[in-house]
């Protein structure tokens, strides 16, 4: 069970037995290795019984964040989220734990983690579908286009950024990203929503490309605003960039009337998407709340959460899209942990935290905002008067002077990761919020699994991630139809 | 979903409704309310199906303790933990969530979390099986006595401890443990394991009674040693008292030799428990590995995660004993997170963090160990070579000077909850393991629940805590049979 090995899944026959006795390793597959899947016979039952796939990933969200995020819910919105109420229905679907190591490391990457799903093996972080010694494996988005399916991609994040390249390319490093919106190009997938569009763009690319244009040249409708993804045809090809990064957090982008009006929160682009992938041959779809990671890593509690929740609104949208068939494999899950949140004990330990967490609600900017414009520059009065209008609490002057020290970079934390002056931000304000991290970074939590249809039964409660490659290939028996085709 | 709703669970009649209809609500109950249960005709075909019940506490377990402890077992010992393979095997088992909120806060205390399973009540923390009004609820280790079974408690807490008394007595306030070791006198449970004979002692009770030879004058066998415990008949009560206050952590006892020769393990315990407790009309079982909490409350890795292995050899014991019948109702899980722990990203975030995790199989001894002889007289040196000694790593001097700070109570942290010099040391640990803590206290998150034996198709995957009493008393049929007693 060592994190070395980057064969295959625990059942069936091994990855590597698979590609020698099969009559598929002897086919031209291009430059790419062909990530194998499980040949159980109860496996191939399923083949192509999951006409659509749809892969929902909180990207970082921790075992505290799924609670906090549900306790959002029911505190500010009197509901509980979907993903929880999910577990209470009477739809069939499967729960379990997944272990995301990746090849190096117990703590994965993003791209190492979208990786094992993507090709079905363990490969070392920071890479995308690419094994240690320069191996190609043939990304899941490649495989469901090639079997005639349509395939998309939706996120928060740059539409370049690990979790989206992971199911779509293959490629060294995913700092790439220039690279990466040229190999999207060059694989014509069907749909694309997101941010980065400065990948896209001839003034921000290395390259002075103008790749915009040449997606607009494929037949692509472009779409840069809210209105002009609803108002995109169905019927074309689309590429939506809504934002030259990341998208805003929905804690920024519920305050900005111009992103308000500008920019579809993930629940709008997930519709769109399913509305836009619908056909009689199937599709896949990644859908990924890209950042609930980034919340995470910059110990914000409020950039986080909110984001969490408008995931939840996007599960909403998937479930629906499931409810009344039953030819969609649909998998709701994140990536990897990230510096466990906890909502804390307050006060004595016994108190009633809830006050302390519900201060949230008041909280109008991220801690990204709240940084932006503070620099080595900004006074004490400066940093107490731009926390107190992001957040409406009025922090002490010894806190906003450690602030300033860490802004400085003369600040010495006890664990030396947590100096930088979003995590300093993120401790001042857990004195108000009862919320804290544990660090910036990934951690190696085995992480929530959700799964509902088509080939669910064959998941173990404790899944290795590289099997929800398989789970994915096997249930829409895109393999087979590959190997033919 | 308020956390104000201290009724009863989600599904089937509401307990009020329970006592207002039933026929038990006119019998004299004593001075206790009666905890109701759920009456759906799916619950009551599973009565007296279970004639035994073990309930299984890793106090404080976060899910970032749950994998660090299988993490340890795999990378330390070769193995997946018992608890994690449990997933994977083809034993049929629940497997879910449960909210553990007590009355008061959606932060509980381990006596109300105790509580809500003991009675069927969220109340509020510190309080043990009484409401908010005074409302003594019956504690359901008395509900199992009187139906006829035999009870137990074992644990690496003091006896006394919040854990076991949620299952075993009624009191307004957890700290009473000279009272709550009086009140098993008078109760007689069949059987404690564990430490707290600082609470049975003439010499250390307020009262000054000798409860020792009170409970030997009962016919309790009275056990103080591991040897004695072994050799203790399996015919007579067994009162077994092995330290003073609470055991000693996995991390000490291994490395001490005194403790080894006198002190059992909770796997020992809990073996010895079952040969004690097995009888015809059957038992309920508490086994709490009650350190892991303390271990999180002190930021102390090692003292965390060796007590969770020290659990899950017990959890071993129990799963052997459920393995050949189907009489036996096994609950494995925690009552509550406690500070979030987690192994991160270690250097640039995307490197090993394995080899920082694996320095913890250095470790002789916990923190509480090494602070046991460090105070504010304490020099830079002294506090280098104790920690040295106690964990093979020589951190710097900077860092012992904080911690010489923080013994002199002169450190502000910036989440000022974490000035404590336990959390302090483990701060500086961070800087050599990875693995670090959110606070020093419980947390809001949904915990792991695993489920063997008779009832558990009637448990949803997103469980009220008060929901275990209900599948207890259900499984059992111990309501039923008291009314008929």
């Amino acid at each position: 069970m060592s994190n070395s090995d980057n064969s295959s899944s625990r059942n069936g026959i091994s990855r590597r037995q698979f590609l020698k006795s099969s009559a598929l390793s002897s086919l031209g597959l291009g430059t790419f290795m062909l990530g194998g899947c499980d040949t159980n016979s109860q496996s191939f039952q399923d083949r192509g019984e999951a006409k659509n796939v749809i892969f929902m990933v909180s990207d970082g969200m921790s075992a505290g964040t799924f609670n906090m995020g549900d306790l959002i819910k029911r505190r500010q919105f009197g509901n509980l989220s979907h993903w929880v109420d999910l577990y209470n229905s009477d739809r069939k679907f499967h729960r379990g734990i997944m272990d995301m190591a990746s090849l190096n490391s117990p703590v994965t990457g993003s791209a190492a983690a979208a990786s094992s799903w993507g090709c079905g093996h363990r490969i070392n972080n920071q890479a995308v579908n690419t094994g240690p010694n320069g191996e190609e494996y043939k990304p899941i988005n490649q495989i469901f286009k090639d079997a005639g399916k349509k395939t998309g991609l939706v996120t928060t994040t740059r539409i370049t950024h690990a979790t989206p390249a992971g199911f779509s390319v293959s490629i060294d490093s995913r700092g790439k990203e220039d690279q990466i919106a040229k190999k999207y190009l060059q694989r014509e997938y069907d749909l694309m929503l997101g941010g980065g569009a400065r990948h896209f763009k001839a003034d921000s690319r290395d390259d002075g490309q103008d790749l915009i244009s040449k997606f607009s040249d494929k037949n692509y409708t472009i779409a840069r605003t809210k209105q002009e993804l609803s108002e995109a045809s169905v019927d074309s090809r689309l590429l939506g960039l809504f934002y030259d990064s990341h998208l805003p957090y929905t804690i920024d982008h519920q305050t900005i009337d111009e992103h308000q009006k500008n920019i579809p929160n993930l629940a709008e682009m997930t519709d769109k998407a399913l509305q836009h992938l619908e056909n009689q041959n199937g599709f896949i779809l990644q859908v990924e709340g890209g950042r609930v990671d980034h919340g995470a890593h910059t110990n914000d509690a409020a950039g986080m959460l909110y984001d969490q929740v408008a995931f939840d609104d996007a599960v909403k949208v998937a479930l629906d899209f499931v409810d009344q068939r039953d030819d969609t494999l649909l998998i709701i899950t994140t990536d990897h942990g990230n510096a466990n949140p906890a909502l804390n004990a307050a006060g004595d330990g016994y108190n009633d935290s809830g006050p302390f967490f519900d201060r949230l609600q008041d909280f109008r900017h991220s801690n990204n905002w709240i940084l932006s414009e503070l620099d080595e520059n900004s006074s004490v009065a400066d940093i107490r008067e731009r926390v107190e209008y992001a957040t409406q609490l009025g922090i002490e002057k010894e806190e906003a002077q450690t602030l300033r020290k860490a802004l400085n970079g003369n600040l010495e934390t006890i664990y030396d990761i947590k100096n930088y002056p979003s995590s300093v931000l993120g401790s001042i304000l857990a004195n108000y919020t009862s919320v804290s991290f544990t660090s910036g970074g990934h951690t190696s939590d085995y992480v929530e699994l959700a799964a509902l249809g088509p080939g669910i039964e064959n998941l173990d409660h404790f899944t290795r991630n590289t099997e929800l490659f398989d789970l994915m290939v096997n249930a829409a028996g895109v393999n087979a139809n590959m190997a033919i085709a």
